[in-house]
This record gives C-alpha cells, sequence and structure tokens, in this order.
C-alpha cells in the first residue's frame, strides 16, 4: 500500500502541493496552519458544517459533500489528485479507515498507525510495549474499586459510565442487557477508573528534525463536568444522569516536573511505532493520560494523528513558545514539516 | 430617541473621536483595543476602582466619579460630548438603562437592545423568534428533574438555586417565604435546569462587513465551582451552601463540528434583531449556552453588548485568530469597525 | 548576609552576566525569558529531567548534578561566580532555604521574604500587616462547618483533607494518629475551609518602576478536581479518596471589579514587606485566594518568588498584555528587570 501512495506523490508538482483535510474536528487549525506556510487549502465539507468554513475563510476551495465517503470514490479522489492534495487525517478520517486502502491521495502521517490506535487491543499492545502505566483493564471479578464501563454502542465518550464497585457493575449490566444495549461481557470494557486529573498531551515527531515535540496540553472539557456544579444532595435526590460527550478543551499547563515522564513515554511510543508500522510515527499524536494524587501517569490512550485538543494552542502554547519563540500550533506545525520535505525532496518520509 | 443621538453625532470632529467607557466589567479590554486603534481613551470611574485603571495605563483620561450616576447629569454629558467621546456599553451599563433616554452620548451598539436584553420577557421572545432551543420555563407543577430558582432579589449569579425535584421546589419555596426574600411565585422564575458543560460564545457582527464573527469562547467561573472540589460525603454532612456569583473566565475551545449551531444560532440572533429593533445589532453579543450529553446546544440568555467573557480572549483567541490572522480581540474588534466606519463616513450606522 | 552577597556581585562583569536555575519547577519560563531579553542561560539539572531542558533547549548550558543539593557545594558556587550567574529562585529552591546563607550567589528577588513566606507563622503575620482578610486558623473546638486539616509530613497539597464538622474531625484526627502519622495536635493546623472559587494572582514588583504589576492569573489543577466528574452516588458508595496535589494550572480571567481588592492587597502585602525585611519585595510574587459567593477575597497563602502558575501565562497574558502591549511574562519580565538594573547600574538593589 505505501508504495502505491508513494507512486502517486511521485507525479505530484512540488511547487503546487495543496493541502486539504475534511471539513470538521480540527480543520480550522489545520487550513489556517496550511496557510500561514504559504499553501493553498482545500476543505471537503458537508453542506450543514460549511457555514464554520465560509465564516473563517481559511479554505482557497471548499468541495462540498453530501457524505464523507464519497471521499473514497475514484473520481473524487483523481481530482484531490491531480490538484496535488496532500491529506491531514484527523478524528473524523478514523470512521473510514476500514477502508483505507481505497484512498489512493497521499496522507501526512502514517496511516497503519491510525488502524492501531482505532483497535483497542493492538493499541493496548503498543502502550505495553512503550512500558507505559496504564489503568488496568478488569473483568468483573476483579472489580475492587470505582471502575469505568465501555460499551460497543457508545460513540465520542457518549454512553460510557462509571460503576462504584463490583455489585454496582452487576446491576448497571443487567440492567444494560434489559435494555438490549448489550447481549454478553464480550460487548464491553472494564477498565480501572483513575481518579484525578486528566491531561492530554499533543506531540510532534519530526522526522525532518529526528525529535518529539511538545506542542500543547490540554484537559476534555465533557458533559459530565456539569455534575461538578451540582450540590451532592441534588444529584442524589434528583438521580441525575450524565455522560462523558466531549463539547470542548481547557488549555493547561503541566507541573513542570511531570514533564519528564511525559516526554519519555512520547519517546518510547515513537521508538515502539517504527518496530509495529514501518516507518513509525510521523507528525502529531496524542497521549490521554489522567494523574493521580501521586502524581503518577497513567495513559488510557494514544492517538496517531491530530487530536482537537491542539485547538486550544492556536495561535501558541505556551509549550510552542518555548520550543519555537514563534507563533507555533498543530495544523502550522504540520505544514512547516511538509514545507521543509519539500525542500530537501524529502517528502516521501513523510508521506503514508 | 436614535435621531437625537445621530444628531450629536453629527457635531463631532471625525478626527478626534475618542472612546470611553465606565471603569468596570470589561473596560481595560474596551480601552487596551482602543488605543491599540490609535484612539484616545476616556474612563469614567469610581474612586474604588481608580487603582485598576492606573496600574494598567490605558486610560490618556480618569474621570472620577462618586457614582456612575453622574453620567445621568446633563453637563457631564456635555463635557464628554464636547470631547466627541463614543461611549462603548458593557454590563455595569444595564443598571442605569431605564433611563437610558437622559444619555445623549454616542453609544457603540444598539442600545434599544439592551434593553431587550434586560428584560426577560423580550429575551426569550427574541431567542424563540430566532428559533433557538432553551430550557424550558417552568411552572412549579410542571418541574421533572432538577431545576433552577432565580428570583428577583437575586444579583448577578448569587441566590439562584437548584431543586432537585417538585417537593424539593416547595419546600425551599416555602422558606424564602418565610425569610421574607420573597412573596409569591410572580416574584421567582423557574427553569429546567440542563446538566452538562456551559459555553459563552462572544460574536461580533459588523455592519461593515455585513457579517458576523466568532471572536472568544469561554466558560464561566463561579463560587459554585468550588463544590466539584468537595466530597460529596462532606457536602451532605455539612450542609454546605454556595451560588452562582461570577468570578471569573476560563477560555476554552469547542468542538469543531459544534460551532455549525452556533453560527446559525448568532445569524438568527442578528436576523431577528433587525426586526425587532432598528437598525438590528451592531458589535458585540454573546449567547450563553450549555451543551447536554446529546451534544445539543441550550440558549438560556443573550447580551446585546460585550461581555466580561471576552477578556479571555485578549489579546487573541484561537477563533479570533484563524480569522484575522493577527492579535485581535472584542475590545479592538470594536475599535476597529469604528475606525473603518469613520473612514468611511458611515459612523451612523454603527452607533445609537 | 546581603552585604556578602552584594560583594560577590560586585565582582560580577556586567557585560557577561547569566541568568541560571535549578531546572524544575518554572524553569522553562524563567530560561526563556532570559533568552529573550539577551542572557545566556545555565539550567542546573538532575539526570531525570535533562529530557525537559533538552527537549526545549532554552538552556545555553545544562550543568548535571545528582542532587540540587550540590548548589551548596563552595566549588559549585564558585563555578557559577566566575561565570557571573544570577540565581533566579523558585519554588524547588525552598527546600534548602534552610541552609541558604551557605549560598554565595546572587539571586534575584529577596532570600529573607523567600523564609518568611516558608514560615507558616511568619507568613500569616505577613498578611495580617498588610491587613488581608484570611480563613481563620482553628483550633478543633471552633470548627462550625468545613475544615481544611494539613498535617506536617503532607507534602504540597497532597495529605490535606476536608472535614465536614467537629465530630468529623475527631474521627479522622483519631485515625491519623492510629495510624501513626501524627502525634498529636501540634502536629496538624486546621483552616476554615473557604467555598468558592480559588485564583491565583501573579504579580510582579518593579524596584527600577516602582509599581506592582499584574502579571496573569491562574486556578491550579489538582488531583481532588477530579471528584468534581464522579456522581456524588459514586463517590459514597465506592468511599473515593484523593487529595490535592497539584497536576497543573488553568489560565483564567478574574472578574474586572474584583481586581481592585487583589491590587490594593498586592500593594500592601509589598509595603508591609519593606518593615519585615529589607529592601522588601523584589520581582515576582503570588496571592493565592479564594473567592466565596459573596466575591469576597480570602488570602491564604502568599509565595515570595515566581510561582509555577506564571507558566500559564507563557508568552503572554490578559493582563500583561494591557500593561506592556508585547510578549511579557514572568521569566521575560524578570530578565527585563535585571536589564534594567543593568543599564542604570542598579543591580544591588534587586539582587539579595
Amino acid at each position: 500500500m505505501r508504495e502505491k501512495i508513494l507512486k502517486v506523490l511521485r507525479d505530484y508538482d512540488l511547487d503546487e502541493i495543496k493541502i486539504g483535510t475534511l471539513g470538521s474536528h480540527s480543520a480550522l487549525n489545520i487550513l489556517k496552519g496550511a496557510k500561514d506556510e504559504g499553501f493553498e487549502t482545500v476543505c471537503i465539507c458537508r453542506p450543514k458544517e460549511r457555514i464554520i468554513y465560509e465564516s473563517f475563510g481559511v479554505a482557497d476551495e471548499i468541495i462540498e459533500v453530501d457524505d464523507f465517503k464519497e471521499l473514497l470514490n475514484d473520481s473524487f479522489q483523481d481530482r484531490l489528485i491531480k490538484d496535488n492534495v496532500i491529506l491531514i487525517p484527523h478524528g473524523s478520517f478514523n470512521a473510514y479507515l476500514g477502508q483505507l486502502n481505497k484512498i489512493r491521495v497521499p496522507f501526512f502521517g502514517n496511516r497503519e498507525l491510525m488502524i492501531w490506535e482505532t483497535d483497542r487491543f493492538k493499541q493496548r499492545k503498543w502502550l505495553e510495549m512503550a512500558g507505559l502505566r496504564m489503568p488496568r483493564s478488569l473483568k468483573p471479578e476483579e472489580i475492587d474499586g470505582i471502575a469505568i464501563v465501555k460499551y460497543h454502542g457508545a460513540m465520542g465518550g457518549r454512553g460510557y459510565f462509571l460503576v462504584a464497585n463490583r455489585d454496582d457493575f452487576y446491576k448497571k449490566f443487567e440492567k444494560l442487557k434489559a435494555e438490549g444495549l448489550v447481549e454478553s461481557l464480550d460487548d464491553i470494557e472494564i477498565q480501572e477508573y483513575i481518579v484525578g486529573a486528566n491531561v492530554y498531551f499533543s506531540f510532534f515527531y519530526s522526522p525532518m528534525n529526528e525529535r518529539v515535540e511538545l506542542i500543547s496540553i490540554d484537559r476534555r472539557y465533557e458533559a459530565i463536568d456539569g455534575i461538578g456544579r451540582i450540590p451532592a444532595e441534588i444529584q442524589i435526590k434528583s438521580g441525575v444522569f450524565t455522560s462523558y460527550t466531549v463539547i470542548g478543551n481547557f488549555p493547561i499547563v503541566l507541573r513542570e516536573s511531570l514533564l519528564a515522564e511525559a516526554l519519555e513515554s512520547a519517546k518510547a511510543v515513537v521508538e515502539v511505532s517504527k518496530e509495529i508500522a514501518y516507518p513509525g510515527m510521523v507528525g502529531p499524536f496524542c497521549l490521554e493520560t489522567v494523574f493521580d494524587d501521586n502524581a503518577e501517569m497513567y495513559v488510557f490512550e494514544v492517538s496517531a494523528r491530530i487530536v482537537a485538543g491542539t485547538n486550544v494552542g492556536v495561535p501558541i502554547s505556551p509549550y510552542s513558545y518555548v520550543l519555537w519563540g514563534e507563533n507555533m500550533y498543530m495544523g502550522r506545525r504540520i505544514a512547516r514539516e511538509i514545507r521543509v520535505a519539500i525542500e530537501k525532496d524529502a517528502l516521501g518520509e513523510i508521506i503514508y
């Protein structure tokens, strides 16, 4: 597959490279970053989100599609390829990854790692190989405190729920079965719930500079944050329920000494990536963590592409400033890497 | 009234326009923005807040008053008018809106919309005409979950309180009556309480560019956020009470796809404003919303002027950067609009 | 002692001043700030944190030590003195303050005030002399609501805990004794717990400009913030426990009118500092506060040096922008003061 993409790339006119993405997730970030580095931009968007990209004026061309699935059409791809478009994948690409081999348009990054990311077992293996501390995956009989239950029907954090202990788990699991939402234990995943501060690190691995860069840090803002503003008595009397639906992100900074473990972990994740999916990590990735009251870091997820949390760091974050001393954010960092690769005639090293 | 203001404006020396405001709320933001665009600035402030404006040095002239009500005096207004001052209204102006027709000094914006904003019924009508999803307004017998109760004595969020259900409402309402804080149901407003993430959008409607711009997004920081750090058991044992007193704001970014509804809503609010209060919206406005665990947006308030949450976006926010590519924040955006209107000799279109 | 330091300083080559600090806490902020003002930088760091300072490239020289205690060695100090190094103290210096008189290397700031900061009784006296509102210090029999208990073994917020009332206190205190963590009431401190919004103000007192500057405002992010995302029922059923371990910081802005009291308090703290420790405050200091639901400010701590919360304001905060109109943050502000003092040949006024 990689050879096929590189073959497409070889016909690109390096003086006319355009940067494109799907209109969603972190497209404003990506497209603005591309423009900051002097690229023409293409936004593939649906009618309902068109207003976003028109309002901000960061797309030189808006291609409207009824469904992002049109990206799988050969003729559509031919159009992008003819225009020398490099696609920047983000979270909204994940839904189509089962059919990744149908997309011949070059991606910035490593599409094979995105497949690792979306497979829970592969992802766990990756993090384990990197030696990272993770919340334990539990069988029902192993539940010994608060646990979080994720079931396959749940989308983007919605439907995830907590159980206080083993009994509480069985009660809620029976209820889910009665409601027809799950059939058996195979349909769910139970994980130790680490109580503490959640912290999302957005890194960039630069093949051009051969280094890991910390670009920004954020904390997710979810519907469940609303319960922290409801007195306990009211919560209990009303039986309020909510979930982990992601609404946005807060910028944060981390206690400086804790950066050491985060950076070591990021390097380990990059090293392992080279073993599991040649040529390994390229560009943005995110470690999703929680720090407990011993300030110990638990990694519960890795994303092998730009995450929406990087939007907090537009146009700059404390970390990107210390490193770069100029406006630098993930979308621009991506475009800068492409620019440097073009100048070095090394585009093949960052494309897959 | 508008004619009267425009008449005052006609005698202004366009080369000597000064920007003024009351020293409170978002005055640092407004005055710094004015200076960034090359205007002289005037800050009307009380002795106790003088230290703020002296410390930051953004006012070319500080006029000390014992009470903001002095703005209602004719001689005081004559002084401002003689100095070609355009006033930028903010939240602290609201207290005087009952007597707005006594202020002949030109305002940037549309003072009639500020009156709509301060009248609960008019505000609800405005939002309904714009077709926005709002929390339901409830009669006691309609309470079917957590509800928030606002009573007229309550100031700025202080005194608002939650009830878990109908019984809880009646119990707390009787207590308020016993304490003499309210007399009847007419003195309170009950609203469905949407559990989720609160999100405040600061928009700017530019008559010069005929477009809605998203300038920044914040989340309020209130005294009640303190309870999220008190374990439930301690809350219940201690009977802790607190309220919605606003203390500050956090900068946030929103999940990108949710921006579509926010932008559509903002456009609808602007369209309706033209029907209800000629010439319609001018400049900053805010939609105060909460997103539930279906990521559905409920608008619970509209402000027809700059809000204090825009202070998070000084000197720049991810959104203002994507749109403007330079330092841009609400105070500066206002001054820029005035600057452009002066150049186009169209000041009358943005003044009321 | 001060004379001794000034004597060391007199031999410094003012054209070759370097800025150094320990690699921890806010060193990225300090070192980047120094470089922005054109200084060479030295980072003294331990092997485990070396990765941080290598990743960000802000240290012209990294001196690796096994333990920060090496700073107490004469030969090590001679090396720094020979290189004209001015050290910028931060929170990680506090551990060595008992032996401060062993460090002859000039510090930016006033090391005597750092000793006041680390002594609870002295600190309380300082704040009382400045007339600030503080949470009451309580005897067990005075507990009349939620209180926070701090015991001497607890480090950096870890181990602090809340009690709901007097009975709850005695129960938990007996448990601590049974566990051998404390012996008597002398080992603990009980403080009224103010329910509300915690707010950390980072000020800079400039002897060169003779003024107090507000540089940034943050809110701590602690492990205990995790409980605000756990439904009350789950908290109670599971008996979840966590603590105040600091993980990071959020940038915030404050309701503008509340800045007046904060600025008055900062000035009072500076005035008192001149009485208690000649020559008084120099450079960064922090007031750690909480605002209750009357928006009343309680100061529970003062830090007489840069705090980690200032990292949120790199490279700029709303407040530093309004004052300075350029990228300005605590590390750079320190370096700027040193630069100005060198130009005025007044380095002795800001060194101790």
